[in-house]
C-alpha cells in the first residue's frame, strides 16, 4: 500500500517509520526538508510540496503541530487543495479543534476528495511502538480502506461517525481525566492534613479498584510538588472549558467537572499554567500551612 | 501460630479458612453456632463465648458485620473484656467508624491488652483468595507479631499509626472513588447527549491513562442503567459525608468532593440509595430526554 | 437641548416621552412609522431615516431591541454611518454584547464621531418613571455633555471607562443575581423538606439583612411553582456562561457561580428555558417527592 | 404582666430594659450579680438563683450566651428544673442547636412545665430598639400567652411548630446568607480583575433588584479588606455545615451551598475564622495578583 505523509515532527517521524517498517511505500514531505533524510534512509521517497504528495498518492496522512499548520498545508500555495480530487483520500491525524477540522473537511470534499479526521490518544512512546489509540471520524469508506495503516500506527482505532466527533470524544475523555486529577489532589491533601502518609495512600490506591496509570505515574512526583509538563495545565483547563461548553450546547449539567474547572482556573491564577495539569494539586493545597481559627 | 477468630460471616468464614489452610491453629466463635461446622471440618476448634476465645488464644481476630456487633462482642457478658489482659492482642478487622474503634481500643488497653484496628479493602472474592488490602493502626508491636496472619489474609498490609487512622484512610480512598464515579457518569451522559457512543467511550477510556478496574467493571452495566449493589450508594454517600467532615475538622476545602456528594444526595432523593453507588449516573442523567428551550 | 432618538419600542417610547416632557426637542425615527404618532402628539419631530436624524441632531440616542437591529441602523443604507461626523455624538442604550458594541464604536469613531454605549438596568416601569440605572462607557466628553438627558431618563448614571465595560458590568451584576436565585431556591426546598413553612421563610427573610426586592417579588410565585417570564431563564444562563467566560479570561475562580450555572443548565434540560429564571427552583426541587433509601 | 429574666449579657440587658420600659414587672438573675444593678435602677427585682426566679414568676425568659450556659441554668443546682411545674412557662431565647433545645424541652415538660424555644434574628442594636425577629417553636399555648412580651422585644414573632424548628429556620436563613456572601465576593473579585470599579459595582447593585442591607453595610469595608466581626466566619461556616447536614438528613441536594461551604473552609484554613464572615472575600481573591500562564 502506498501512502503520503505530511509532517515529520516527533510524532510524524515515528509514525512514518512504522509504516515503512511494515512494508508501506511512503512519500514524505516536511517544511524543514532535512528532517526527511532519516526517512529516506529507511526507504521513503520525498516530494517537494504537499500538492506533489497528494498528486502522487491515493492516500495521504497529515500529522501537523497545531491548527494553523494543519490549515496551512491544505490552503496555502502548493497545498493539498491544489491536487486533491475524486478518488483521493486525506487523513488528518493532527489534534485540532472541530472548527478547523470542519473547514478542512469542507474544502477537501468540495473538490471531490475523501476526508477523515483522526486525532490520536498517546504521545511519543506509543507512536514509536505503534500503540496509539486512533479516534477517526468522517468518510467511513476511507476509514475502511486505510485500516491497514491504522493497524500499524495504533493498537486500536475507532470510527466515530461524522467529522467533529473525534475532537468531541477527546474532550469527553479529557474532562473525565481532569475531574479525576482534582479528586486525587483533594484526597492527597486531605490525607496529609489528617496526619496520614501520602505515600501510603498512593500505595493503597494502586492496589484497589481505582488504580490507574495516571495516578501511578504522576502521584509520586505530585507529593514532592513536582509537575514536569506532560500535558500543560492551561491546555487541560481549556479542554475542561470546551467540554463544559459542549455540555452547555446540549443542556448537560456537570457540577463535578464545573468545580474541577474552577480549581484549574485557580491554578492558572497562581501562575501554574505551564506546569503539568497535575499542578492543580498546588491550588488545592493552599495554604501550605493550615492555620484554622 | 494459634489465633482466635470471632465472627464467621461471609468475610470471616473465608478468612479463617485461609488461616487454617496455611497451617494456623484457629479457635472460632460465632453467634450462630452452626456456622462453625464447616470450619471444624477444616480443623478449627470452637469456643462457646468470645471470652473463652480470648482466654485460650494469645491473638484474636474479629470480623463483625457492623459497629454494634463489634461493640457487643467486646462489652457484653462473656465478652472480650472479661479475659483480655497483659500479653494478649485483639485485632478488629471489622469496618467501623473511628469513634467505635477508639472506644474498643480504650477498653482493651485499659485492661493491659494490645489493640489493632485493621479494616480491609476488598470483599468476598479477595477474602477467599487472600488478596485483601489491610489498613492496620494501633499498637505497632502487635502489628509486627501478627504479620504472618496478615500475609495469609491479604496481598498487602499497611501500618498507619495511631488508632483511627485505618478508618480515616478508608474514607480518603472512598472519597476519591466517589468523585471519580461522578466524573465518569458526567462523561457518559455528555457523550450520549453529544451524539457519541457510550460503549466506544468505555473502550477508549479503557485503553488510556485513566483506565481502572472500577470503570471497566461497572461501565457496561451503567450504560444499561443496571446497578447491582456491590457497594450501596447510601453507604458511599455516608463515606463522602464523613470524608468532608474530616476535611471540615482540618479546614481542607474540597469543592469537587462536595459537588460529588450533592449528586449522591440527589440520587438518594430519587430512591436509589440501595443500588450500587454507580447509580449516581441516573441522577446525572435527569431528565432522560433532553428538552432544551 | 436637542436630541435624536432611534427606536420606539416599549423602552424607547417611554424614554423619548420623558425627554419631551422635560423640555428636550426630540427628533424620532422608528422602522414602523406609525409608532411615531404618539410622540408627535407630544411635540416630537419625525425624520425618515436614521441618517436624517443624525444629520439634524448633534446627539442621537438609540434604543433597539437586539444586536442585529443595533447593527442595522448603523451600517445599512440610510444608516447612522452616512451622516455621522466630527462634532456629533451617538449613544447606544440597547443591550448588546461587547463585540457588537465594539464594532459600532469603531465605525462611529472611524468617521470622527463620538460614541457611548449605555445599557440600562430596569425595564418598562422604571423607563416610564425615569428611574433607569444607566451603565455608560466610551467617550467621557460625550458622557459629560449628555448628562442632562441621562438625568431625565434614569435615577442614576455611571461612567465606566472604555467601551465594553458597560456590558461587562451588567454580566457581573447578573452573575451575582443568578447565584442568589440559586441560594434562595435551595433554601426554599430545604425549608419544605425539613417541615418548615416556605411562606414563613419568605416573611423572615424579608425582615432581615438579606431582604431584597427580587426575593420579595418572586418568592411568593415561586413557592406556587409559577414563573412568569420577566427575565427568561435561558438568557440568565447565557449571562452566567458569559460571566464565567469573563472569569476564565482573567483567571478568576468562581465555584459558586459555576455551581449555579450548572443548575440553570439542568433547568434548561427540563424545558424551563422560556420561564422566568426563578424556575431554577424546579430543578433544585427534583424529585418532587423525596424518597430516600 | 410579670416575667422572670435569666441572663443579662449585651442582648439580655437590652431586652429586659425594654420590658421594664413597657411596664412589665421583671425579676432578673445573672451569674455575675453586679450586672443586675442597672436593671434595678429601672425597677427590676433581683432573685438569687434561677430556681428562685421560676418560683416567683409564671413566665421566665432566658437569654444565655451558648448551649452550655443554657443547659447549666436549667440542670445545675438551684436551676430552673428545681421549681418548674405545671402552670409555669419557660422561654429560651438563646441561640442553641436543636439537640440542646430538645434536651431542655424534655426536662421542662417532664416536670409539667411549658417550653418554648425562641431564638432571635438580630443583634445589639435591634435588641435595644425592640426590633428583633423572633423564631418561636414548642408549646403554642405558651406562645400565645407571651405575645405581649414578644411584641415589646421584637418587630415580629413567628410560631414555627414543634421544638427544633426555630433552630432549623435559622440554619436555612443563614445558609442563604452564606451563599449570597460568596456570590457577592465572586462578583467583587470578577469586577476588579476585569478592570471595573468595585465601588461602582456596589453603587449599581444597591440601586437594583438585588439590593439588600447586608451588601450595603459590608460591601464598602470588604473592598478595603476590612472584616470587623459582626458574625464570625467560623460560626457562619458551622451553620453552613449544619444546614448541609439538615439537607443530608432529608436528601436535599444543594450544590451552591456546598460550594459556598468549601470556600468558607478555605477561608478558615487561611486563618480568617475569627473575622466577619464577609472575609470569605479574601479566600475568593487569592492570589492577590493574578499571574496567568
Amino acid at each position: 500500500m502506498e501512502v503520503g505523509f505530511l509532517g515529520l515532527g516527533i510524532m510524524g517521524k515515528a509514525m512514518s517509520l512504522n509504516l515503512l517498517r511494515h512494508g508501506f511505500k511512503v512519500t514524505v514531505w516536511n517544511r524543514t526538508v532535512s528532517r526527511c533524510d532519516v526517512l529516506v534512509e529507511h526507504g521513503a521517497s520525498v516530494a517537494e510540496t504537499p500538492a506533489a504528495v497528494i498528486k502522487k498518492c491515493k492516500y495521504t496522512i497529515a500529522m501537523l503541530s497545531d491548527p494553523s499548520a494543519a490549515l496551512s498545508v491544505v490552503f496555502d500555495k502548493d497545498g493539498v487543495l491544489e491536487e486533491i480530487c475524486s478518488g483521493k483520500g486525506y487523513i488528518d491525524m493532527s489534534t485540532v479543534d472541530s472548527d478547523t477540522s470542519s473547514k478542512i473537511s469542507e474544502a477537501i470534499t468540495g473538490k471531490g476528495g475523501y476526508f477523515l479526521e483522526a486525532p490520536v490518544s498517546g504521545s511519543k512512546k506509543p507512536a514509536e511502538d505503534g500503540q496509539l489509540v486512533i479516534l477517526a471520524a468522517g468518510e467511513k469508506a476511507l476509514y475502511d480502506e486505510v485500516i491497514p495503516a491504522f493497524d500499524v500506527l495504533g493498537k486500536k482505532s475507532f470510527f466515530l461517525g461524522k467529522v467533529g466527533n473525534g475532537a468531541k470524544m477527546k474532550l469527553v475523555v479529557n474532562m473525565i481525566m481532569g475531574s479525576m486529577m482534582n479528586a486525587f489532589s483533594e484526597g492527597l491533601v486531605l490525607a496529609e492534613r489528617s496526619g496520614l502518609s501520602q505515600q501510603t495512600l498512593l500505595d493503597i490506591v494502586d492496589l484497589g479498584g481505582i488504580a490507574n496509570p495516571m495516578f501511578k505515574q504522576k502521584g509520586p512526583a505530585m507529593i514532592q510538588s513536582k509537575f514536569p509538563p506532560a500535558f500543560p495545565l492551561k491546555h487541560q483547563q481549556k479542554d475542561m472549558r470546551l467540554a463544559l461548553a459542549l455540555g452547555d450546547e446540549n443542556a448537560v449539567s456537570m457540577p463535578v467537572a464545573a468545580a474541577a474547572n474552577e480549581a484549574f482556573k485557580k491554578a492558572r491564577s497562581l501562575g501554574l499554567g505551564d506546569n503539568d495539569f497535575s499542578a492543580v494539586y498546588e491550588a488545592v493545597k493552599i495554604p501550605d500551612c493550615s492555620a484554622d481559627a
